[in-house]
């Protein structure tokens, strides 16, 4: 893996000097026309062994290319609002958008390789880490983003010479301390972990580019002349391939039997008795967020449904309930410019609530198998592999202590019709019925077959889905808080137990 | 993710004669078009929870199905040639040729789970089993197999009434043992292990597609309605999408110091110290072959090179110390027709060697990132992706304690050269030397690129390169044999101190 690397490299300064003017000019080229196309987002990973040149390339990056289009992340301790979600989301913030190159310096790969390299991590714990990293990496691949993997390499003998000849320099010998001859000693174990951790991250699309880092201008160049042909290639596109769609297709049921189908719509509930389960319920789910076990935890409760179920009297009822500074309700619509210039899950990774907190979605993630699936906006391949990418999003929180609920609010289409007409003959309620909702309700079937799926291929035992039987509102606004109690009271348990068995 | 196959379905027997009918005519009009088209394999996995008909599901299928284009495969218990043999290696035997379908019975998903559920691994051992499956099924749907995984599924309830029925019932109660109960207790168990399992292996390519299995008729319908659908849709080919090859370049060092060019292949070494040393070495391989350790060991050798740097005669230099029950030479050429119609690997896969036998590849699976690359033979993106499946397949090997030598004999140009008009002149040699290694030769240069990146990025510490310098013949078999009887003698050593441990 390293064989090249560890050969004697070197260019002589006044090779360097013509060829990095030519380089740069290159460079700059190539950065201007990514922000003009704006097709595709550059995210430049830099890691490697000690004193082989990561920092000073960082510089260099810095140096040769406009600084508007670049952002430069180097990721140390997480910050305490870091830490309040789960490990990737500080990564998810920090992500470059179409037209701009971000470099990450030190990143998803730093800590599974450190607590290996110390011991702290099994070799099958090891390989688990190793797997969700090629799942969020294949991910940004599909989502179009050019991931380049830079690793800086130099031998032990290489960085052992590096080290004394910087103590003896008057003027560097500030740079080596107790901590670079550590590292210097850990150097066997440390690239023994990251051989086979290189060799299992590299794929067809994000291979891992070994850079020599003994010889600054050799290094400098190397990386140089890399980046530069890896964004001409991007920006010029080579001949598309002709790839057929692979996914085989999912049916309805033979019998016409579904999770929809099957629900008995109109559930009976008055008034009377409506008001006071709610008021009950409503003073539960109160105490529950107050509760002191509650600021260890969060939660994130989805809502979607057919148009006019009732999401927003239902979301009402839940943050009726709530003090004003722990809940946040997050409309989702069509997404922004700058979401759009992002991979699918960004604009929803962004509003993941912090410890103690509620984060209502009303309509969610989920769009991309539902309206985008069903209209056409992404193709087959893009939304069948978002089932997976969303099981792994929401595995992420809920291994974050994050409680997860989710409602599909479900009506007849003869419900929804009347609902529709009423809407129409209300003036306050008009605004909330447009040609798109009767659009929509042409597409019913198609719809009710992209919700049997979605239910099929997301409902998990770490974040059920809750159908939501909802011709009656009043029963289905019960429904839906009961769930939420319900499911903040066995995260509650759950997390009870583990202390006890700890303690 | 089991909320659809929960319900009750129910198809009535005239309803199931009439779409039966229709559908084993249209399965088989569709099995005719794959055997006529050999452009796919079909590879069907059968899998799911006791009783839910999987076995029903197999017999239906060789009795709807024409026999002639359809092969049945069960795991059990490997046979004891599988045992020596890498886990995968029994499947990789059994895998459909291009034209026909392939139905395992229970394949490489049954142990994890099994084992998972009764405990016997932790959970990231299982997260790691799961990599491992992703990968195998990434490799194969980028080779064009169509992969489709079926799980059979049925709720606790409705395993205890089919077993209560059968029990009730004189003509099947035979089928009902304690070993049903036992199973039927763990169900839970063993449903809590599926549920993850089915989730983290569903991919957009390769989503396992759950059966509702408690009514034979619907369970029939639902089978071979999808099953039917997944067959048309990938020969009926659905519009081909562009997709811009996304692997980055490679590129060659900026100083052109490479692997290669850092070697000195002229290596002093008289015939006299030859013969002394050829001897010694042969002896000592003899022995060590001849070691009751080896017997638990097996070797697989890889002879890469220039043309005419001398691979034959080294070869003959190793097996001439071997008893000829106890080797194999592998000579690799274009493949064959049945090779063609498998998954790339699929013709090394099958020459893997058994417990204390060596086999020697005279050329091997490292023609995909060699000449296949050089002479675009395939796409960049298949090449690129070929490392990471080549060092999968040689880690698979190395855990399962076969000893992995790779040489490449270099040579200069010029002493290909000379070798090249030698061969030309000498009437007994020509048949060495084609029109086809003088046009190889024009293509040095690009070879050399292939060659460095191969190294770099297949040289590992479980399976490194040893690179042999070769214009003087006599050195380079040195050099060979020591090397092979040096990695024995390691291995034998990790083997001794793994049980020195143990004891």
């Amino acid at each position: 893996m390293f064989e090249s690397a560890d050969l004697s490299h070197h260019v002589p300064k006044a090779v360097f000097k013509r060829e990095e003017t030519k380089l740069r000019e290159a460079l700059l080229d190539a950065q201007f026309d990514l922000a003009a196309q704006r097709r595709f987002a550059v995210l430049i990973l830099i890691a490697g062994v000690e004193g082989a040149g990561k920092g000073e390339t960082v510089n260099l990056l810095n140096e040769w290319m406009d600084p508007r289009h670049i952002g430069v992340r180097a990721f140390f301790q997480p910050t305490d609002e870091e830490r309040e979600r789960p490990d990737a989301w500080r990564f998810w913030r920090a992500l470059p958008p179409k037209g701009r190159i971000g470099v990450f310096f030190g990143a998803w790969h730093t800590m599974p390789m450190v607590r290996r390299a110390l011991g702290e991590t099994t070799e099958a714990e090891f390989a688990q880490a190793i797997g969700d990293i090629r799942r969020l990496e294949t991910m940004l691949c599909d989502e179009g983003v050019l991931l380049l993997k830079y690793w800086f390499h130099m031998s032990k003998k290489q960085q052992k010479q590096r080290l004394k000849a910087l103590e003896k320099n008057e003027a560097t010998r500030w740079r080596v301390t107790e901590h670079e001859w550590t590292f210097h000693e850990m150097y066997d174990r440390f690239v023994g972990v990251s051989e086979p951790f290189l060799r299992e991250t590299s794929t067809g699309e994000a291979p891992w580019i070994v850079i020599p880092g003994a010889d600054p201008r050799f290094r400098a160049l190397t990386f140089g002349r890399h980046l530069l042909a890896a964004l001409r290639e991007r920006l010029d596109e080579k001949p598309a391939k002709q790839v057929p769609d692979k996914t085989p297709p999912l049916l309805a049921p033979a019998d016409k039997v579904t999770v929809l189908s099957a629900l008995d719509l109109d559930q009976p509930l008055d008034r009377d008795d409506y008001d006071k389960e709610l008021e009950t319920l409503q003073g539960r789910l109160n105490a529950l967020v107050r509760d002191p076990r509650f600021k260890e935890m969060a939660v994130v409760a989805v809502f979607e449904g057919n148009d006019s179920a009732g999401k927003g009297g239902a979301i009402r009822r839940v943050t009726g309930a709530l003090d004003a500074r722990s809940y946040q309700t997050v409309s989702i619509a069509a997404p922004s410019e700058e979401e759009r210039a992002q991979p699918y899950l960004w604009r929803f990774w962004r509003h993941l609530p912090g410890r103690g907190q509620v984060a209502i979605f009303d309509r969610s993630w989920y769009g991309r198998v539902l309206v985008e699936r069903v209209e056409g906006f992404c193709a087959e391949a893009d939304w069948m592999r978002a089932y997976g990418e969303i099981n792994d999003f929401e595995e992420a929180m809920v291994r974050h202590r994050i409680v997860v609920v989710k409602f599909w609010l479900a009506i007849s289409k003869a419900e929804q019709l009347k609902r529709f007409k009423q809407r129409e003959k209300v003036a306050f309620k008009r605004f909330k019925i447009t040609p798109e909702d009767w659009r929509n309700r042409e597409k019913w079937d198609r719809y009710e077959t992209a919700i049997c799926d979605m239910v099929d291929r997301t409902s998990t035992a770490l974040a059920p889905w809750t159908l939501v039987e909802a011709n009656n509102k009043l029963f289905a606004r019960i429904k839906v808080l009961r769930t939420f109690c319900e499911a903040i009271e066995a995260a509650m348990e759950t997390t009870g137990k583990k202390r006890k068995k700890k303690g």
